[in-house]
Order: structure tokens, then sequence, then C-alpha cells
């Protein structure tokens, strides 16, 4: 049967790094080092901590592949759990715009957990990852906008993305993918209720996902079978979560239209759907001169799913839940310039910062809602204490492919992450730094940082 | 806040054994028996041998908690997994109607490995399983029958049964066994899709659901946190995966109706939707003296949900899906009598048992339809070769709680099943029961097989 999941399954298995776009393989080292700063910025964070400690405990005490914020080696299994969860608590982890998936968190936990197990070289390493970016983010853009409301695509998209890299990297035939697939699916959780009451199940989706799909990957290896039409068939997931399901993005430009290079760096560290109104924010306050005590109300023009995800924080009762207040945003912003995770740490909840809060609003736009989830438009209208209006407007936020970030700004971001904690020193990320530039001629995947 | 579940997660947390019924810890006895053989069953199973495979490979050396069908010890996760993927597949377990749901599967092992780890008692043991069948069930019955024709209920309400059991073991309060539910929750996983292929998924939804319900209790008593309303939230559960889920089913009768007393064993080797109608026509075909030659048609009146899953099974391919074929299953019935678990491995292509297969049909009926699933009632028409016609109907199929098994019946059933692949022998056998019939008296539970 030659479907879209088939061609999706085949493309994932079969990929060659000669098949692959110079520029794609330099951008999927800068999205490696990039989540490797945030895997890193996740030591020492509560609910990571919590979760090291329950699959280390059920694990075994020594194995190849690297936990890197204990510095020491366990099974793929754990390892991939562990930096996933790391990986995505900071918030400053990628993102692709079209599907709202999170890209990083997934596929390089999971696929440098098992090129570490098996010795594969850094170009079977960048390779998987390309082909765990490719099938996530086309599994995203699948789910759709109705499914993105109650579930966290990252967590439910996010299990195929680590099958599709784990699988490369175990050479599944096309078939076997496919199998990896339906057993990937079929693991798919993650809903988003947890944000209500600043729970901690964002860390636990990640874990979860790329630990299934690496569960799935290693199972069809064994002749393991799963549903050839998990994402498309009438029992499948998109039956079961999603209303606007549209199979014809599963396989959508494969092999000439890479999504991979479509992938955004965030630039504050929070949720994305906050981004694009704190650039248009920035835009008004440097171009207007204005400080925190002119302001008098601020109304974020956003779409619907800046709505749905960011709508129930009203008060955040937590630094990590304030990630995900607008108000708390562009609170940073305005008095502090910078929205950083060392701003988020001190002033979530100062005075200042507060009182911006109370005086943003969030406003569905019809502009900004057609052109989501392609483009995320910025678009701020800024009221001052003297009665005068401004507008903002950024087309695309920084760190977007069309504003992105150099190298040397990837660098310095990951550096500032890796010291976030004290995991990695300067010197141990400068040469971090100089081995991932050059992954692509590694022959094998050493520990970055584990001495076992 | 005192909610539904609320509600729940206090009665998992604190309940007593004082305040369970001597007769349900009877039947919880009964249970533990009649799981005990499905798990021995698996070995050698295919599918469930590789989830063992790669659940061991990636877990440590030894632990405290048993794997029956290797005799060996390891983690309580990794047990918890493989024991689940186990005694899934002889489709022998038991299953409690109004909810859909295979509590045993998932109950047990997680319950079991915990038990083992911690030195918890036979009684224990017992009230933190009775705690993981009343929570599992009622989330069931809470999802309802819209969530069950995507969603294999015992995969997705499973992680619920798996963390209260387990959550009640580890000594959590109210508030904790609330997270964990949250945790639980947001792991939720498994579709029907793979039946159509025939594909090895069930097990994996049962290994999968014992053990994201047993993280999610770990997690909890570590202070990591889920969402309150993770069932009933408006980006919760219900909102993403059933349209007809009730709140009040949640919390129906806690602490004086027993639903694990409600549960039934299964008596033939097949999908549970099968067992009315196989009942109903060994009924005609004793009544009337009929034999396989006799019969030109057979059709089977059944409630919605047995077409959702049975009727994707037009051709069965293996074994294990022409269990849910209702036409093998009723061929062997005809030709063999009975459809226990050596008559479908010698018989399920056999060709006179394929002859009565093409001549039966499933048919909606309204009465059936109406009382499901509260009662599974079996109809069926019978039409004979010489132009005669019967009707045979049961209210309650063999295994139900009115039309219960004894205990002499349960223990001939788990030996059948422990024999059936060597997992254990006669003798062994009768020491295991022996252990059983005394459970609450035993001050720890010692490995039943493992010698380490």
């Amino acid at each position: 049967m030659n479907d879209s999941t088939q061609a999706l399954a085949h493309f994932a298995a079969t990929l060659s790094v000669d098949a692959i776009p110079e520029s794609v393989i330099r951008r999927t080292e800068d999205l490696f080092l990039d989540w490797l700063g945030s895997a890193l910025a996740g030591k020492d964070s509560r609910p990571v901590e919590a979760i090291a400690r329950f699959a280390t405990s059920m694990g075994p005490a020594s194995g190849p592949s690297e936990i890197l914020i204990h510095r020491r080696g366990t099974s793929p299994l754990v390892a991939a759990q562990v930096n996933a969860a790391a990986s995505h608590v900071a918030e400053q982890d990628d993102v692709h715009n079209g599907s709202v998936f999170h890209p990083a968190t997934i596929v390089f936990p999971a696929a440098l957990a098992v090129a570490q197990a098996i010795g594969a070289s850094g170009r079977e390493l960048l390779t998987a990852s390309v082909a765990g970016y490719e099938v996530g983010i086309r599994v995203g853009e699948f789910l759709g906008r109705s499914h993105y409301r109650i579930f966290h695509t990252t967590g439910t998209a996010g299990t195929f993305a680590a099958a599709a890299a784990v699988g490369h990297l175990l050479k599944l035939t096309p078939d076997q993918m496919r199998h990896a697939f339906g057993s990937a699916g079929t693991q798919s959780a993650g809903l988003w209720e947890f944000l209500r009451d600043a729970a901690d199940s964002k860390q636990l989706h990640t874990a979860h996902a790329a630990g299934a799909g690496l569960t799935a990957a290693y199972l069809a290896r064994d002749g393991f079978t799963g549903a050839r039409h998990i994402l498309d068939g009438p029992q499948g997931l998109a039956a079961g979560t999603s209303t606007d399901a549209d199979a014809r993005r599963l396989d959508d430009g494969l092999g000439t239209r890479w999504t991979l290079a479509e992938t955004s760096f965030k630039f504050h560290a929070a949720c994305r759907h906050t981004h694009p109104a704190a650039d248009a924010l920035q835009q008004v306050l440097r171009e207007h001169r204005l400080a925190a005590g002119d302001i008098r109300a601020i109304t974020a023009h956003v779409h619907q799913a800046a709505i749905d995800v960011l709508g129930p924080v009203v008060d955040p009762q937590t630094v990590h839940q304030s990630k995900f207040s607008m108000g708390t945003v562009l609170g940073l912003i305005t008095v502090q310039g910078h929205a950083g995770l060392a701003e988020f740490d001190t002033h979530w909840r100062a005075e200042p910062v507060r009182a911006i809060h109370d005086k943003v609003s969030m406003r569905l736009d019809a502009e900004v809602d057609a052109a989501y989830p392609a483009r995320w438009i910025g678009k701020v209208g800024v009221e001052t204490t003297d009665g005068r209006r401004f507008e903002g407007k950024v087309l695309e936020p920084k760190g977007d492919p069309g504003n992105t970030l150099t190298r040397r700004e990837i660098e310095h971001k990951a550096l500032a992450l890796a010291c976030y904690r004290g995991a990695a020193s300067t010197e141990e990320m400068q040469r971090v730094i100089a081995r991932v530039w050059s992954l692509a001629d590694a022959p094998s995947i050493a520990h970055f940082f584990a001495q076992h």
C-alpha cells in the first residue's frame, strides 16, 4: 500500500546523508548545540531530578549512554528519558512554527543515547536527527490545530520523531519503520490540562515521548508489529484526537522541503506563543523610548492557540508557570528589557513586573490568526499614561528562519544555558562547541561529560 | 476542591483492609490466581518476549521484583511491564463489563512488582489491588462508550488503575494520589487501530499502562505534581478522547459498591465481546443436538461495541487475531464444542471451523445494545440446512458475577494456563495455589518462581 504513512516510513528508513543539503546538515549542528545547552540547563530542576531519580533507580547501574546533567552512563532508554526531561524545562529549546512541535527535546535525546550505545558516527547521528525532525514536524502538521487545543503535540507527535531517529540509527527497513510508527503512535500522549495548575507534566511528556518512540524502534527491529494506519486509520491517532487532520501533510515535500531548516531558535526564555508579542513590544519601547512608568495598558493581538495555551494562566504561581503568562513576559520585557532565564528567576514576581502584568490583555486578531501556524506575527497596542497610542508589529520573531541566530549567538546562548545551573564550565563548553561544529567528521560520539 | 477526582484519590489513598467486605477480599484472591495463570500463559509468545527482551536490556541485571515467565528478578518497573504484557495475550484475563476494562492485567503486575520491592504484606497487596480495581473501573465507566470506540480503555484507564494500586502501596497522601492520577492520565494511550492489521500493540498497551501508572505513583511520592482535573478538565483526558464522559461515575458508590466483585472471569479464550453469543450458541447446539453439518447460517445479535471491535476482523490472519473474529469463535464452539487456548492453537484455521466462520454474521440488536455495557446479553439465531430456525439467549455469560466460576473451576483454569507453554509444572502450581488462598495472611510476598 503506497500511502502517506508508507512514504514517511520509507523516507525515514532510507534517508542518506548525501541527499541532505549541506546547509541543512550545518543547521542540524546548530540545533544540536542549542539543544545541548537546554539539556544542561535542566540540572537541579525539581521535576527533572525527580524523573532522573526514578528512571535511574529502575534502570541499570551503568551503561553506554550518558545522562548529561549527571555525567554518568546508563541504558539508552533511561538516558533518552532523562535528557528529554532536562531539555524542555528552561523553555529555551527550539520550535517548529507550522507544527507547534518542539523537535530538539525529543529527537536529540533519543538519537544521542542510541548513537552512543551502538557506536554510530557523527554523520549517522546527524542523518538520524534529520529523519526525526522531518517525521515529527510532519506528524505535528498532520494532527493540526484542533489536536493542539487539548494535546501537547510535542508529547504526541514526539513519539514518531523519536521512533524515526532511533529507527534510522538501528537501520530499520521501511516496513519495520512503519511498524515502529504504529507502536509509537499507540503510546502517544500528553494533555495541556497541567498548565492550569502549574503542574510538572511538561517534563514527563518529553521523557515519555522520547522513551516511547525509542521503545517502538527497538521493538520493531525485533519483529514487533504496529498498526499500518496508526495516523489516519478509522481507529487511529487522528480519529481519536483531531478534527482537522490532513493526510497530505504527512509526505508534503519529503526530500525537497526540509522542515528542519524551518525550525526556530527560542530567544526569550518563555513559551513561544509569547515571543511575537514580546518582540513587537520591544520594537515599540525602543522606537518611542518608553519605560515601565509610561505604560497604561498593553494589548497583545494574538492567534487562537496563544489564548488556548496562555489564557488559563491568569495568576502564575511558579517561575515555570510564569513562562506561560503573557503578562509576566511583557512585564519582564518592559522592566528588564529582556526575558531570559536570569530575568525570570530573579524578577518573575517582582512588584514592577507584576504591575505591568496586570496591564496586559490578549485579544484574538484575525490577521495574526489567519497567518498562524505558518507565520507567527507579533502585534501589540500600547497605551501610555499620557494618552498616546502606539502599535508594534513584527512579521517574524527573533530566532525564526528569516530572522535567525548566528553561530556566535547560538554559542553564546548555549554557554549561558550550560552555566545557568553550573552543569558545565565555560572551558568545558568551549570544547563541546568545537566538537559540535565538527560533528559530521566524528567517527563515533564519545561522552561529552560522563567519565564512564 | 471537593470533587469526584478528589474523592477517588482520597479513597485510593486511605482505603483500609477493614473497610473491605470479606467476600471482596476472597474475590480478589480469586482474581489474583486467575491473573497468575494468564501471566504464565504469556511465556514464549513472540510479542511478549520482544517486550521482555527490550525492557530487561534497558533495565538492571537483577532486582527485587520477579518476571514470572523468566523466573528472574528485576526492577519494579520492568517486572510490571513484562508481567502486564504477558498476562493479556492469551485473552483469558478478567474483564469488567460496565467499563469494558481488563483490570487484572494492569493492576496485579504493578501491585505485585512493588509489593515485592518494598516488602509489603499480603493484606497490603490485596488492599492496594482493590484500590486499583475500584479506580480503574470507575475511570473506564467515566470515559464511556464513545472513548472505547477508538481507544483501548485498558490502556487508557489502566494508567490510573496502576497508579492507584502502586500509590496505595507507597502510602501516598490523598493529595499525592491526585498528583499521581495527573501524571498517569497525561500518559494515557492505546488505540484500537492495530486490530485491523493483527498487529502486536495489545501487549504494548498493557505494559505501557502498568509502567506509566507505576511511574506516576513513584513520581508523586517524590513531590512531582500533576493536573488536578486530568479527567474532567477542559484540556483533560475526557475533553480530548470522549464525548459522553460522566463525572458522576468517578465516585459512584465508593466504599459501598465494590466494582471488583462485578468483574467477570473469561471462560472462552477469545475477546469478551464474542462470549455472550458463544454461550447462546452452545445453548442452541445442546438443546437441539445440532452438529456442524446442520448449520446453514448463524446470526449473532450484538451490541455496537462488538461490531466496532470485531467488525474489522473479516479474515483473521493469526491465531491472536482470530480471537477477535466472531466467525472463528462460533466456528470453534460448533466444531470443537469449546473455544479454549488449545482449540484456538490447533483449529483456528481448520477447514470445518472456517466453513462455519463463513456462515456467521453480526447484527446490531436494540435490546442487547440498550443493556450494554451493564449487562452483556447473548443472543443468536441459527438456521439449519433443513430450514429450521432456532434462537438462543443467555442473560449473563459464563464467568459473569451471577454465573461465576467456583474456586475449583478457577484453579483448573489457572493450572491449564500455567501448563499451556510449560511456564510452571502442576506441582509448582499447586503450591502457588495454596499460597494464593492464604495470601491475606502472608507477612510478605516472596517470589513465586524466581530464585533471585
